[in-house]
């Protein structure tokens, strides 16, 4: 982070945010205003009142952290967003885009000039460049690409070549490499050279002459240790390396369960080719929660809220569109059964009880086996112990509901036998639920797919079908 | 971490799991035919066996990271994991305890005595004793504060008195203090008097005699300057202080934002009490997000996944009870309709097609809202832009898949004022489901409550019902 910026309160950003709405309120107000004037008038006022909030809101704007700035960009409608990004320099710009998310750096994108583009991202580092890349138009990157020295394009091509789940997208190139045949007095005057160290530095890499890592050297054992000791005689050789087509996944439970700050990155030959740092991490782990969170309520990404209607339409048509053939399927169902309806018409107004609570208790079945799959924690003998549990759990559920809801319907409709079968319905929809709620992820993870997308909405569409026939055909077999 | 531990890639640890899984099915399997034998031979055999086995195992677990046991003990079956657990020397067991799941940590303490439970507690600090209290039993928090010396006492109190989601119960107490008026040189000759830092130092904290925090000194700024120079000269002092009744949530965004790797944590007399360090917050960051995920499948916490039927039945029953309740009230919604669907059965089949795509499009809705009001970018005047766009997108959708429903339930059943009253309740649906997505978070937020938690309850409730309602109210208006 720059020296000159300021750290903020959640709060006192937010305080930041309210007070920029107000000017742009204010100003909007204004424009207004004169805008009914007559013309002669007109330029002059807007032009002082305008140059007046200007100046306000790039006041405002000094000194905040392109994260808070990003913050407030995603919060602002678009014409207000546009006018605050007009007034930042182009070097912040390029710090806000990496910051901003991918939905507002879209529009902030396209509303400038190819120049504009690459002066705002020409200070960035290669690997920032690389994230930037995919929303660059193809003239921009060229331009960029040029102003580059050899080592930058290397390390740029080296980063665009990764997926994006993998390792080498999250790696950055800017570390500190150090001999093994050296004192730690060498080491921290060799250090002493740099005007600062690249940010996260919390160990060096230990290298030999064709880049092969020997070991990492904390800054805490270069701190405690005598500067007599040589680096080899300390360095930690049991360290985590990373490989850059590694899952990211993997990289960032490395992270978690041993606490790093930082950790090398190396080639299939061992030679140390750049690190990540906890930070790349950190927003990784916050990306991949989000989007599960969004493909679970059928959303294809995040939105911004400010976006036009039909591009909100574009992100949640696909959802809709398989939820609607889910549920034709479902009215097919009850199609079939129509003369059992007609017969005995409480038979409409139940379904949807077993139907609805056999979705919810699949969910809740298959929102933990996805977990389980996910960490790698269940084993195919495993499988069947929990299938076995899950079994056991929905059989309880269906008798102690399933057998209140058959009390009620009983009551309702004065049948002792719609009761039982509302009972048996609900019992066998819930193991229907429980059943398909283990080996819907199972077999997706077993097929290598990933599990977590996509099953909630199959079992909704397997216990909303399986429901209705259970509950119809039973009725159909035992009342009419 | 320890330097003895080796850290290992995800799937190593996997691999290490399967290694132990088979050693343990094996020790199983002889412990089986052992028990069909006579008994004379029995003891000896099954003896040496298991004194085979245990070795084995021990030498799996030796060097291994506490994280990774803990995600080996939370992969096995009861019987296996308590196995194991025994294996584990007292120190470790500690550390161990740390780093499982809630749920898993319970089934080990409860397995555990008073003795091995103070013997594995007492190595760790106050403020990781302060996190394993509330599952520890009474009796054994009392000898292990009497264990405990003034300083740590005092800690352990103070961790114990913050709330959960504050800045207290992510802080530690493990921080370096330097004073401002002296040389690097003095600093550097100080820390080599410490066999180690403290994990993640990755800045010394600058405090006066009364412990006021003065500023910060990064370890890297210590590293480049002269010795010569003072701490004053070019101590930070623009430092990101959080006081320990912040929000958690709110430090946690301000280490995202700022990428931080620690922070002190300040009293209201700007009085340093700790400091807050990155693995913390990334241990935060996960379980909030997967407290978030767990919560909207209805699950009240994460479940060990070889949990007892009956402990399963307890974390799921709230929601399926609630669930309940909203489906009886939707059925009511239809049972008062009963005379319209007797005479056109194909509201029957029609209706759960209409309640269901409401239920997705306002989940889609809430949690985009949800989400927006969680970093707070939602002002009043916000609302209504917000309001007035997901109407759009519903009327949209609306007009598109009703459009399509209608064309189907007129092909279906040759009416083409069904068809119309298909598409209208569609329409209209969405429509309800839009405004009450934006309106529920909305109130929950302005009423201080979390608009995470039940919103997609409550507009299921509303789309299942209102969807029933209009569409078999518009049915009998227009179609009896």
């Amino acid at each position: 982070m720059a020296e000159s910026e300021e750290l903020l309160h959640q709060e006192d950003v937010q305080q930041r945010l309210r007070e920029m709405q107000e000017l742009l309120a204010r100003h909007r107000l204004v424009e207004g205003l004169v805008h009914r004037q007559e013309m002669a008038k007109h330029d002059i006022v807007e032009n002082l009142v305008h140059k007046q909030h200007t100046v306000e809101l790039s006041r405002k704007l000094t000194d905040m952290h392109p994260a808070d700035i990003a913050y407030v960009l995603e919060a602002l409608p678009l014409v207000d967003r546009l006018l605050v990004w007009d007034l930042l320099e182009s070097e912040r710009q390029g710090e806000v885009l990496l910051e901003v998310s991918d939905a507002v750096r879209e529009t902030l994108i396209r509303a400038m000039e190819p120049e504009a583009l690459v002066a705002a991202a020409e200070t960035l580092n290669a690997d920032e460049l690389a994230d930037l890349a995919p929303d660059l138009p193809q003239e921009v990157m060229q331009d960029l690409y040029l102003g580059l020295d050899t080592d930058e394009r290397e390390q740029l091509r080296a980063a665009m070549s990764y997926p994006e789940d993998s390792v080498g997208a999250l790696m950055d190139f800017e570390m500190v490499t150090v001999r093994e045949d050296v004192s730690l007095e060498v080491v921290l005057r060799y250090l002493r050279r740099f005007d600062e160290l690249p940010d996260h530095t919390d160990q060096l890499f230990v290298v030999d002459r064709e880049e092969h890592l020997q070991g990492v050297l904390p800054l805490d054992l270069l701190l405690v240790n005598d500067p007599e000791v040589l680096v080899s005689t300390i360095m930690q050789t049991d360290m985590m390396a990373l490989h850059s087509d590694d899952k990211a996944d993997s990289a960032a439970q490395a992270f978690e369960r041993y606490d790093l700050v930082s950790a090398p990155v190396v080639d299939p030959d061992s030679r140390l080719v750049g690190r990540v740092t906890v930070n790349a991490v950190v927003d990784f782990i916050r990306e991949d929660s989000e989007s599960e969170i969004l493909a679970q309520a059928g959303l294809k990404e995040e939105e911004d809220i400010f976006a036009s209607v039909w591009s909100s339409v574009r992100n949640r048509w696909a959802w809709l569109a398989v939820n609607l053939v889910t549920a034709f399927i479902a009215s097919r169902v009850i199609g079939a059964f129509e003369g059992s309806i007609e017969k005995l018409v409480a038979l409409a107004a139940l379904m949807p009880i077993v139907a609805g609570i056999g979705g919810n208790s699949g969910n809740q079945t298959i929102t933990m086996i996805v977990r389980a799959i996910a960490l790698g924690q269940v084993e195919p003998d495993a499988a069947r112990k929990l299938f076995r549990k899950e079994l056991g759990v929905a059989a309880i559920n269906g008798l102690a509901w399933g057998g209140l809801l058959g009390l009620l319907a009983w009551w309702l409709y004065g049948s002792v036998k719609l009761g039982v079968v509302m009972t048996s319905a609900m019992t066998l929809n819930l193991m229907l639920a429980a059943t398909v709620g283990v080996f819907i992820p199972m077999t997706m993870a077993r097929l290598g797919r990933d599990p977590a997308v996509g099953s909630s909405v199959l079992i909704t569409a397997v216990t909303d079908s399986g429901g209705f026939f259970i509950f119809l055909g039973l009725a159909t077999l035992f009342l009419l």
